[in-house]
């Protein structure tokens, strides 16, 4: 009985530190896939704010493309915030993202469900859904920067 | 007709040069750009190629979203290889990247092809046809960087 109550516990002790582990080598590739994937994403919305604040010539075709690439790696970076990855390799991410991880979660979720609204926006060809899509995602990246990202 | 010919070369020019630029605020943003997206894909890919050589236990539904985002992810780096993208930050992209436009969009153009294959393979949920996509895909990653990574 004692056995099997050590063995349970190392088991969930496994489960609670696995994430890490098993998606990632270490926790320092963790930390880069994280930034890699919000570097990615960043890149091509940045493209779509510009043709939403008129700093770029609206081009539907290019929009789409973006805002579907917007939204299908908006759901990758929160692996990377698994735990024990906050350390290993420089990060801006501050101890609140695992200190509330529901909380964090709740952001991530909102981001996700903004970039699929945007990206629907944006399969209208209507500038004018493209900019009424583009303030609510901002928002949410915005949001968890101010609370989650150290400046 | 002088002047015509003078703004016709200078159109040619820019076009030949805007790449980077339209799309990136800076040649750093660009080799940023790529090297993220490639990481990226490198570490879904290699959760496929675990499951593929017997190291981490077959997951039909893992594979085919690892498979997915490689597909859609393999996609993008290209783009960060623009003309005026050799210099700007540390990279490995020999100058062959350059000096052999066509031949290194080859290798692009393979590797989109065989992670359409792969996700197709990984679609049918058999570890045998996962096998069988890998490989080609695997050295589609290796031929190119043989001849246009620096070890």
């Amino acid at each position: 009985m004692k056995a099997f109550a050590v063995w349970t516990l190392a088991a969930a002790t496994a489960t609670l530190c696995v994430p890490a582990a098993a998606q990632f080598a270490k926790a320092e590739d963790a930390i880069k896939y994280r930034q890699s994937a919000l570097f990615v994403m960043g890149q091509h919305f940045g493209r779509l704010g510009a043709m939403a604040n008129g700093k770029a010539p609206f081009d539907a075709k290019l929009a789409q493309e973006n805002a579907d690439v917007v939204a299908s790696i908006a759901r990758l970076p929160w692996a990377g915030f698994a735990p024990g990855t906050d350390k290993g390799a420089l990060t801006k991410a501050k101890p609140a993202v695992w200190a509330e991880q529901a909380r964090f979660k709740e952001h991530a979720d909102k981001l996700e469900a903004e970039t699929v609204k945007l990206a629907a926006a944006a399969k209208t060809g209507s500038l004018d859904n493209l900019k009424a899509a583009f303030g609510p995602a901002a928002q949410t990246c915005k949001a968890c920067h101010d609370d989650y990202r150290s400046k």
